[in-house]
């Protein structure tokens, strides 16, 4: 009996590496591989994720899964062995679910799409890329179909990467955000002038940021030891297992916080990696929770951490070390504030804390309208301008900078954008319950002590990996089922301060 | 009937992505890796070894060689698909026979035996060592008789890495090597003074050497576009396809030769595996014909060229103006001069050009006794210091400079040094029949010219891949059985005229 384990556990294991394998080889691409090397990369890639796939989804893991579910039925939910085969269980049947074929036409038809996409966005021409996006929306549709869900289409593909959240959740707690964002972000925008960010934008030598971003990042805890830093277009971290957790941040000259809160923010998702147990290594187990989780991490050390007073009553000091000349008459009240101005702004990728949010809402509201037929391919732009407006009360210039800004859709990724704030609203959470526990965490951060703030999260949430859902954990890490309540607190605090706004009633 | 051939090319597409992805671990591990990381790539190494290895040698690939064997049986010999069926077979057998527990065994006795080698040598006591040097012998001899041979039990580890060269054919040939190279070698040690290397410790910025090198072995034609270099601690070429060659250099500062003919070098295999044939790309063709073929490349490139008076004439101008300091009152004849001194040395790694192959020799000698018995593990030391002196006239003055010097039989790997010295062989075989072709090279190099040159063996050597064996590749190409000789007529005019020796009748 006991053998069965151990057959389950050495085939999870292999397909482990080969999975690790493929993301050392994504890792090289965005980092160093030559621009030859794209078409052996593309062979490369898709045969290590065919070979896993082949290898986890077989009958053989279905059989070891049976005998194995007897074996743990007494064991502990949250043992090694009972949460390896329930989580194993539960990627298996969702992997079981996915024909084949239809892998092969949503891998394919990204491809395709990739470029039309590209043109279009160029262009800011929506109906070049409407027929890729008609495609998408089928795909979505066949991918729900084939996974099964009650409800909503949406609640199959978010099961996939949310497990255990629906669309009504999602729905109640954006709900509940947008009522308290729309306001917020109207007052700030009344109030614009309150925060001048213009030291930004100085000119900081682009080595010495990386240098100072990794000094930086050495301190909160990402460990050098067991991770590096590269550059890369689109900042990414990404791990190969306990001992190889790696981050990369990119450098812009004229605008400071890309490099810096760059690079904190992969560095919150590389300690979340490097706190996963060693015990479950090279199982299913070992990754973060869920993208809204591991993001919950990202966001907590680069917003609620790197952008707070006592982060930079603590570093302003060095910084204006390295960099003399563009910090010239500035403090660090002058610098944290800059940091946090807020502006209304097409692009969600360059979206401040507060506005950020509604982005997402406003996806998340048109992907499930697209999925359940409420709203035609050829109506998104209209309907984005139109949402846009109302949160935002700006007005749409152009596709490019509404309808056609996002990568997601090109690859026939739906579903993909609520972890963002999902992951502000946890992170916020956790910080809630920290604060409870820690009351003195602003004078640790001010002194520059961030071990007993990272040793929490490791012992609380890092090192069960995948072990609960993103309810399961919150649950048993704050007492609370998941909500946006202690998101919309601190967003009110810090920025009505900041911009001098009158208190909200809760 | 041509599904068959669709068929087995799939599978072999699929073994030589799981083995270019290895490779690109390999790379990542001697470049980036964090040390960290070692315990988790071990893993997905052996895991995508394993799993590469076992789809290789699956009962399916047998029964798609037999058919594909009666497919191809009518197309000449050195068509793609004749090739491929033929060496896919030839690796098929010689893998199937390796029992994959005597491979779990070798892997892991190597591992086991090189901390023990490592504090042998640090400790220059060869005893530590021994009985892991008894172990490989064992293990080498059991690796023979699984791989079976007519004759010798060198012949079985010979035909892996370099198919149809026997063990008497090297004998013969390294036996006049050594009637050349030994009255060679005490004739420089008579005349040691007529070359003066001192300015190769003058002092090189190791930045401006690293560009330099990359600058120069652009010139000769290795393609940035599908290629790279980082520095390692030991250099060496790899290559994940014809889009991805990578190569690596090392710098020191005091030591000009390291860096710049270390980039020759591997640049040599690198232009190799970038002139492999598209066509057989993701077959078991796409390759160097065997070790021995290509170090033929690395070292034409490295000693025929690069150490020659042209290069130098054409070079030399724009190393001085990078370093003027080190260089001032230098000239290229003189520096050619530097570059070329010999003299004898214990270590292999650092031997020149002429004496190189005594060391390989001496090594081939052992090993052949010990795998026959003739030579007990004990006595090894006595037996490399006896031949030591009589090859070189000097005595060892303890193993570390000895018998424990080499990593290769901590891993258990007989058979490989051989391929060096053939290397130098063919490489100046194939020269011979370039000169003969293209009377004008030296002119060309001295312009900076490489184009025809790498042309010449991209189509007569490159391309080809793995189509040919050593022995019929030299054949084809020179039309003459592989030989010593011409490789003997240069060594003995160049450092003759630099030694001002007297002239030896052939």
């Amino acid at each position: 009996m006991a053998d069965t384990m151990k057959r389950l556990k050495a085939i999870l294991a292999e397909v482990t590496d080969i999975q690790r394998a493929g993301a050392v080889l994504d890792w090289d691409q965005e980092t160093y591989m030559p621009p030859g090397g794209i078409q052996n990369r593309a062979d490369q890639a898709s045969t290590l994720s065919e070979v896993a796939h082949r290898r986890f989804t077989s009958d053989e893991v279905g059989l070891l899964l049976e005998e194995a579910e007897t074996e743990v039925a007494n064991e502990p939910f949250d043992s090694d062995d009972a949460s390896i085969v329930r989580v194993a269980r539960r990627d298996y049947e969702l992997d079981r679910k996915l024909p084949p074929e239809l892998v092969a036409e949503i891998a394919h038809a990204g491809s395709a799409a990739r470029p039309h996409w590209q043109r279009a966005r160029k262009e800011a021409k929506f109906e070049i890329f409407a027929p890729y996006l008609q495609r998408a929306v089928e795909l979505n549709q066949r991918m729900a179909e084939a996974l099964g869900y009650d409800k909503r289409p949406y609640d199959a593909l978010l099961n996939r990467t949310e497990p255990g959240l629906t669309t009504d959740q999602l729905e109640a707690m954006f709900e509940e955000l947008r009522t308290a964002i729309v306001p917020l972000v109207a007052g700030i925008a009344r109030h614009a002038d309150a925060v001048d960010d213009s030291v930004l934008h100085r000119g900081f030598d682009t080595d010495k940021q990386v240098q100072y971003a990794l000094d930086t990042v050495v301190k909160l805890g990402y460990d050098l030891e067991r991770g590096r830093q590269d550059i890369s277009t689109h900042p990414f971290s990404i791990a190969f297992g306990p001992g190889d957790v790696r981050i990369t941040t990119r450098v812009n000259r004229d605008f400071f916080n890309e490099c810096l809160f760059g690079s904190i923010h992969e560095a919150g998702h590389g300690m979340y990696f490097q706190g996963i147990g060693r015990n479950i290594d090279r199982t299913p187990l070992w990754d973060g929770a869920s993208p809204g989780v591991h993001e919950s991490q990202s966001r907590l050390w680069e917003n609620l951490v790197g952008r707070s007073l006592p982060f930079w009553n603590h570093f302003f000091p060095s910084l204006r070390e390295t960099f003399p000349e563009p910090l010239r008459g500035v403090d660090a009240e002058g610098f944290y504030r800059a940091v946090n101005k807020s502006y209304p702004s097409f692009i969600r990728v360059e979206a401040d804390e507060v506005t950020y949010n509604l982005h997402v809402l406003l996806r998340f509201e048109l992907e499930n309208d697209m999925l359940e037929g409420k709203l035609k391919v050829n109506d998104v732009p209209e309907a984005w301008n139109e949402l846009f407006k109302s949160y935002f009360g700006l007005d749409v210039p152009n596709d490019r900078e509404g309808a056609l800004q996002d990568i997601h859709w090109s690859f026939i990724g739906f579903a993909e954008f609520p972890g963002y704030t999902l992951g502000n609203i946890i992170g916020a959470q956790f910080m809630e319950k920290i604060r409870a526990e820690m009351p003195d965490l602003d004078s640790q951060i001010g002194r520059g002590e961030f071990g007993p703030l990272l040793r929490w999260l490791q012992e609380n949430v890092y090192q069960h990996g995948r072990k609960f859902t993103p309810n399961e954990l919150v649950e048993r890490v704050t007492g609370q089922p998941i909500s946006p309540k202690p998101w919309i607190a601190y967003v009110r605090k810090k920025f009505g301060a900041l911009y001098d706004l009158e208190p909200v009633k809760a």
